[in-house]
């Protein structure tokens, strides 16, 4: 995978599955990953990986513990490891999503909403 | 940094100066730079360092032992580390970087490109 040129909007073509990251690069022991977002996930946290939420298209909430972090096209937003949180988006986001290659959509909670992470 | 949200264009509103990465995020011990580049940078490697190249604005070329990679908007490319490449932008081009946080712009090679990361 490393070894081809990747485009973003090709990629987010080839499905249409919501809060289900699929995997479009690998480096360094972190992954990038593609998400298409629209309505409420759960909270939850990861106990180890930061996560790097940039929105490519559309608006995205975060909701953490006291305050919420909104989000236009073209921002980012670092949730550091261990601290609870819910993306909220009113309308389907496009998200591209930095953090280690291992990292689990539902970090801390494994219910319905639990996906694994395919490689498209 | 890592608790306020970060607007690529305003950062990149903030500085001038091209071939010279500026730090915007840091998670899991990997930096999210941006970067203006514009002509031939010089060949060089990263030793360690998986390094990932998303065009943001204009063009970019990539260019490898063997081949080389045109980026337009919204693309991206991960050269593997130990793999000699050579950066070159015919007009500006706005760029993401993801690496690890350590990692020097010109790799093994030091000379008058060699830059300080400045955090903005």
């Amino acid at each position: 995978m490393e070894h081809e040129k990747v485009d973003l909007e090709a990629k987010l073509a080839q499905f249409d599955e919501q809060w289900s990251p699929k995997l479009v690069g690998e480096l360094n022991g972190q992954a990038v990953k593609l998400a298409k977002m629209e309505g409420e996930f759960v909270w939850h946290h990861h106990d180890e990986a930061d996560e790097l939420f940039l929105v490519l298209d559309g608006h995205l909430t975060i909701e953490l513990p006291e305050e919420s972090v909104d989000l236009d096209e073209g921002e980012f937003y670092i949730v550091p490891h261990g601290v609870e949180h819910k993306p909220v988006a009113d309308g389907e986001a496009h998200v591209l999503l930095f953090e280690p290659a291992e990292t689990r959509n539902t970090g801390n909670v494994e219910n319905e909403r639990t996906a694994d992470t395919e490689s498209i």
